[in-house]
């Protein structure tokens, strides 16, 4: 079982893919995508789906996993991801991939056990985790926690865990699978 | 030359394709992609690309026009829009598309001789405009304006007019061209 984090952005979209091998979780690869700062937004945004569409060819997961959005911030900056996310998720759609959702405090708990980790906690966790030579960035570590995130559900899901947690005052499983709508 | 105008939409996003010859607007063809409800996100999204590229291949143009988006909705609606507007743009990027911007006063006002037309009165301006048989759809109208908008746009520069107007209290040309960065 193969699986693909992945965090869109629209400078930055970091992917991190990750093996489960007889109950162990195995780094495969990770980068960050980043479309040439000054281009036209279509342009760019191709360069995200051309991306991802390599990525997907060269590791072949069999599932993928994205960070649910709360939106809190401008509506601005809402679009741009949106954007982002939009070129990103058509490709893995178009791929036939299934892509899971997982809320920002479900991968941090699952990571360090705690839901309020910064990202320097969450870059070391990741590379604790999966054993690496070097701390990844933090986009590229943002994916492959998200990929381990996916992981551990699954791994859960076949112990038949019925775990149920709260985040963000909503009722959730414990691992907040969502399928992305 | 023909335009592609493209109104990109979550749940409808309208296509329509004008071509100019010898300084005459003629109409292509217009629809309306519909994702089919209740399906996955990523599912969704890789319709409305693949429906694009679609378009595309069967109808060639040679440039591309969308809404320019003043945010003012929503960051939750930002979002949702801007992911279909991701899908869509990255699709004509990775076509390789050159594609413009046109804030919605400047289309009607090209359209209409009025900034302020509602949707009704958009549909039998681009009826009358591109000589129809029948009324198209709202969000295919749309997109149709947008490629006459094009048309135009090119057709003023080609005169060397140099009009200006204003659109929203910020200065612009007259048409409003601004490539989507």
């Amino acid at each position: 079982m193969r699986i693909l984090g992945i965090d869109p952005g629209s400078n930055a979209t970091g992917f991190g893919v990750v093996e489960r091998l007889d109950g162990k979780l195995v780094h495969v690869a990770h980068g960050t995508l980043r479309p040439p700062r000054g281009g036209a937004l279509c342009d760019r945004l191709a360069y995200l789906a051309t991306g991802v569409a390599e990525v997907l060819a060269l590791h072949r997961p069999d599932a993928a996993a994205v960070e649910q959005v709360f939106v809190s911030a401008s509506s601005r900056s809402a679009l741009v991801l949106g954007q982002a996310r939009g070129a990103v998720l058509a490709a893995l759609g178009g791929a036939g991939l299934s892509v899971e959702e997982y809320g920002t405090q479900t991968v941090k708990k699952m990571l360090t056990g705690a839901g309020g980790a910064d990202k320097r906690q969450m870059q070391r966790m990741v590379r604790q985790a999966l054993a690496l030579d070097t701390t990844p960035g933090v986009d590229a570590a943002d994916a492959l926690a998200l990929a381990i995130c996916h992981a551990q559900a699954g791994r859960l899901a076949a112990l038949g865990a019925t775990a149920r947690g709260r985040e963000r005052g909503r009722r959730r499983p414990g691992w907040t699978v969502r399928r992305a709508r």
